[in-house]
């Protein structure tokens, strides 16, 4: 169907015929709202397979998409059994020191026990490797701190931390049945690193105690407090754990940069935590140092995850700050897991459905909540080796829960003499990769707003609590956001030389102004939140270059054509401000011209008759058509006008 | 400077040349900082007038610039007094009648006596005239009345009320000596539509107290509530007052019908009101009703405004509530007050500058507060009175207050036996004006999710509480424009016919797509919010076009062209989507091509490295110059291409 003639405008010849902007044909408004939801929730389309097929596979597929493994199982060969055994036992090498690095250490083996497993079978990505999330215990300790502290009341504590995580996996599971896995979008790049950054700072400050072998410690999680607790017990400070930390901090980052340079040896910064636990072990078990002072894990219950649904304390007084602190940790942790499953899976290209992946997490925190595990997710670090190590499924997880498994039924005894030194060291060795300063400076040069972002919530991290620094870097992102609807940019556009093409004259120092027009281009949708500022704007674009045009001797110009290809959408108030910018206008006898309006501006201005009001013949298809028509109107109606021209094109 | 040869891609001849893509000239990050700055706080660039004057002229227009009547004042004539004298008597005959609907009927007198007097001094406006917020009595009932309930403890509300006033008028200063006055707009239209006609429906059934001459009434502000205790003391309505109430609602709204079908007669429904007290009292005084059970005001305190600011209870266990009652209620007194000023302003083609009057209402309030008024802002349909009653400037405010002074230093008695119906049915039909039903029918058919705020707004308010309203009114607006920036609008374009022109083919069904080319379009900045969205999306623009045209046995494209005319910025993470989607299409096999990228897009690319990634041959002016050029590639270095086109441009 081509345009006919009733499409143009000008068919006089001489003349490039301007072409007609349509109004888009209506669609029903259940139609667009489905259209809009659909794009919303399930712009994936995950349901695509279930088109046209029977009962029975709809229900197949439908327990293949909640648990994958029925999809990946039946289809598993023994290349992959190798390849999935090899990386299990990677990933289990990091497990069990980084587990019993965790307060108290039983925990931490009893979260890569359960959720690995529930993940196995929930979980759609290849390579994410399950395990305790280093910050969430950070942010746990501070929300649940203020309410209740960890050594005074440990069994309180540890129970309120089972209900906070049982919460954040029923917060992520709920987002993800929902299909609103969007949300942690929501974090900028600058609020993600800035946020880790800080904690992972908070917690290898934290460790300094175990280091220094101090008994007492401040609860505080700023950087302030910590180093005042560290520097005013210096005669507490133990040389035996301080020499042995340092000693194989300094091993673990070796190995780490071994490891970055030598991309094929990644197996030995692998194996960095576990033989340090072993050394270390076997130290002070010659050297019986333990009996000197130096601390040690000590005893630690053999046997599986005893439940603990049973001691979640759902009447407790505190309930409201565990589901407070559920939801913040949640969120954080469902963003780190993600972005894990997605790197990766880009990577191996590889389709990943982040609301499922949701789903998984949130039955994997479920789960872990009443086995006696705290917060888990996806780890990079731990990815990354497992993907290294050259897995091909989930099953890895599941060979490192059995590796885990065989440690705690009858391994546990090897561990009494780990000394807290040697842990602190593998945490502080963890935590100083999560600081990541590349990105930090790689903001700073090509988005130095994002960079402030990144900072303050480094600092509020760092220096006032988690949730100060996290809710202003979320705050202050979404406020650059409202911000930036709310003071658009605006532009005067020139024609690049020998072209009907019409550029800002800013990006283009070539483009020149156009005698006669003044063409400005707004570049977001005129809504509510901008329509006040850009109609103000609009009017001092006019008045300044009034003035310049009247400086330089030059004519002033009779039309003002807006450039509307980048307003994607409009509302009541930006056609109520481009009613009142027509009226001044006509005041100033300037003629206001639109071009290029999209499908969604011209339906509402339809609706609400500002095409009528405007007229029809005042919208145009391009800015170069709306210049030709106005110059012929220029030349055949308005002889005045044409003494003045000098060269029109 | 005209783009010499060094700038185009492809001097072949016969091939239309295609412009390079410029990267803007690099800007210090303080210069654009400032620019930015200037465009958010100082968009209308208000001290313009202060450049390159000498000191002592500064310091001149700078307290012209605080107190604007230090400006007309001096060019005053005789003339302006006459029409300002007018139009202060039309207005002071509302003033009177609506001040003592107030409760305390004393407080509206002494709130239209100061108030006015700051305003003149300091505002900018010429036709706004100053009054009490009916609306705001509502929102001030509803937060301070959690708290403290009226009739309990009369005097302790009452010192809040007034501390909550100040904190209304610290706020509104603050608000527009930061030059924040921008953040009033952050109420859509819908929202400002819904919760005046809840606040105004929720009023209005509370003036059925008066109406029916009740004695005891709930002090809930919904409107069950107030339907409750209105129905349950049918024994208790008193069938004088019900009359009496109705004859002069009735009498009050035919005035304001008749004044609106002849707009010359608008000093008719001015009348109105006063008219009503004035026959009011005479009945009651004749006829001896206030024995028979009719409820009048009784003896009202002669004399000017007491001072309160010694009462004001800094002090006081509830000085957060009044805080946040007063921030509330300074918000949406001053987007009225402002929404009044800018209408009349644009009318009479006249600036004003909406920080300046944000100072104004904030003096106004403080100076209010410490002399025993309510809340006070620019009322929309006392200043339209004032307007067509022909006011010239400010000083109507002025003769108003005047009026008013006398009425509190001498007639007072004449107002003892003035029915509460009376003033009833004054509020009633006031509130009813309020109720913008027209607006919310054009919300309807111009946009329907603003119309979903406007009645989320209205329900809210008038179903559960004013803050419940305007909370759940505000997310809503908000989320929709987060939602917005999260789920961009992404069109497949293509070229209407005899033409180099791309558009969208939803809105122009005879643009017809390209062989070789999926040509798509992003209508919004690529940033964190819809970073990973877009990458979907594209991806699945890819796989369905791919689909569609092997069913109709087509050959596949070669070219994704991505138009960015509308991508007016990117961040870290768009930069990152883009390199991620361009890995993707790599390993099906297709080029990656932009179109028409702005100045900041260019920038950023630039800055982090993408454009060499891309390759700065594959970046376009428009999307014509893209197809061209690839078609131009196709038809020289791939025969197989050739073989395979039917019909290029």
């Amino acid at each position: 169907m081509s345009m006919g003639n009733g499409d143009y405008k000008y068919p006089a010849a001489g003349v490039e015929c301007a072409h007609r902007v349509a109004v888009p044909p209506p669609q029903p408004f259940t139609k667009s709202l489905k259209t809009s939801l659909k794009e919303t929730f399930f712009p994936d389309d995950p349901l695509q397979q279930f088109k046209n097929q029977p009962a029975s596979k709809i229900f197949r597929l439908g327990l293949q998409y909640l648990f994958p493994i029925l999809e990946w199982g039946p289809r598993y060969s023994f290349q992959f059994l190798k390849a999935d055994l090899i990386s299990g036992i990677s990933i289990a090498s990091l497990a069990i020191p980084y587990g019993i690095a965790n307060q108290p250490p039983i925990l931490g083996l009893y979260s890569s026990f359960v959720p690995p497993l529930v993940y196995a079978m929930m979980g759609s990505s290849r390579d994410l490797a399950v395990g305790t999330v280093g910050v969430g215990s950070l942010l746990m300790a501070s929300m649940l701190g203020n309410e209740v502290k960890a050594n005074e009341h440990p069994q309180t504590y540890l129970h309120l931390a089972f209900l906070a995580t049982f919460f954040a996996g029923v917060f992520q599971a709920s987002l993800g049945l929902l299909r609103l896995g969007f949300v942690v979008d929501f974090l900028s790049h600058g609020t993600k690193v800035g946020f880790m950054g800080g904690a992972a700072t908070v917690v290898c400050l934290q460790q300094l105690k175990g280091v220094l072998g101090l008994d007492h410690f401040t609860h505080g999680t700023g950087i302030v407090s910590v180093m005042r607790s560290v520097f005013t017990q210096t005669h507490q400070w133990r040389w035996e754990s301080g020499v042995m930390g340092c000693c194989f901090l300094f091993f673990l980052m070796r190995t780490k940069y071994f490891s970055k340079r030598r991309p094929k040896f990644f197996w030995v910064s692998a194996m960095g935590p576990l033989t340090s636990v072993i050394i270390g072990s076997l130290v002070v078990y010659l050297t019986r140092a333990d009996r000197l002072g130096v601390q040690v894990i000590g005893n630690l219950k053999k046997g599986l995850n005893p439940p603990s649904l049973s001691e979640l304390p759902f009447g407790s007084p505190y309930l409201w700050t565990a589901i407070k602190t559920g939801i913040v940790t949640g969120i954080i942790s469902a963003a780190e897991g993600m972005a894990v499953g997605r790197s990766f899976a880009m990577f191996k290209n590889y389709p990943i459905d982040g609301n499922k992946e949701m789903i998984a997490f949130g039955m994997m925190n479920i789960a872990g909540s009443c086995t006696s595990c705290c917060l888990t997710t996806g780890l990079f670090s731990r990815s990354e080796v497992n993907f290294n190590a050259g897995c091909k499924t989930a099953l890895s997880n599941i060979v490192m829960a059995m590796a885990v498994m065989i440690t705690l039924l009858f391994l546990t005894p090897l561990l009494h003499y780990t000394p807290i030194a040697v842990l602190s060291s593998i945490s502080i060795a963890a935590m100083l990769g999560l600081i990541d300063y590349d990105a930090a400076i790689h903001l700073w040069k090509v988005d130095k707003f994002d960079f402030i972002v990144c900072m303050t919530a480094y600092i509020g991290v760092g220096f006032g609590s988690v949730e100060i620094g996290l809710v202003q870097a979320v705050a202050i992102s979404l406020l650059r956001m409202l911000l930036f609807v709310a003071r658009p940019r605006t532009s005067v556009l020139g024609n690049i030389p020998d072209s009907k093409i019409y550029r800002s004259v800013d990006q283009y120092p070539a483009a020149s102004t156009v005698p006669g027009f003044l063409i400005l281009e707004i570049d977001a949708p005129i809504c509510f939140t901008n329509a006040g500022y850009l109609r103000e704007r609009i009017l001092r674009w006019i008045y300044e270059e009034e003035d310049k045009l009247k400086a330089a001797g030059e004519s002033s110009f009779q039309y003002v054509i807006v450039a509307m290809g980048a307003v994607s959408n409009i509302d009541t108030s930006g056609i109520s401000m481009l009613e009142e910018v027509k009226k001044s206008m006509e005041r100033r006898e300037l003629k206001l011209v639109l071009a290029n309006p999209g499908g969604e501006v011209m339906k509402k201005m339809n609706k609400s008759k500002f095409i009528g009001v405007l007229g029809q013949e005042w919208i145009y298809l391009t800015v170069g058509e709306a210049v030709g028509a106005c110059n012929f109107m220029l030349h055949t109606s308005h002889p005045k006008a044409m003494a003045d021209d000098s060269s029109m094109v």
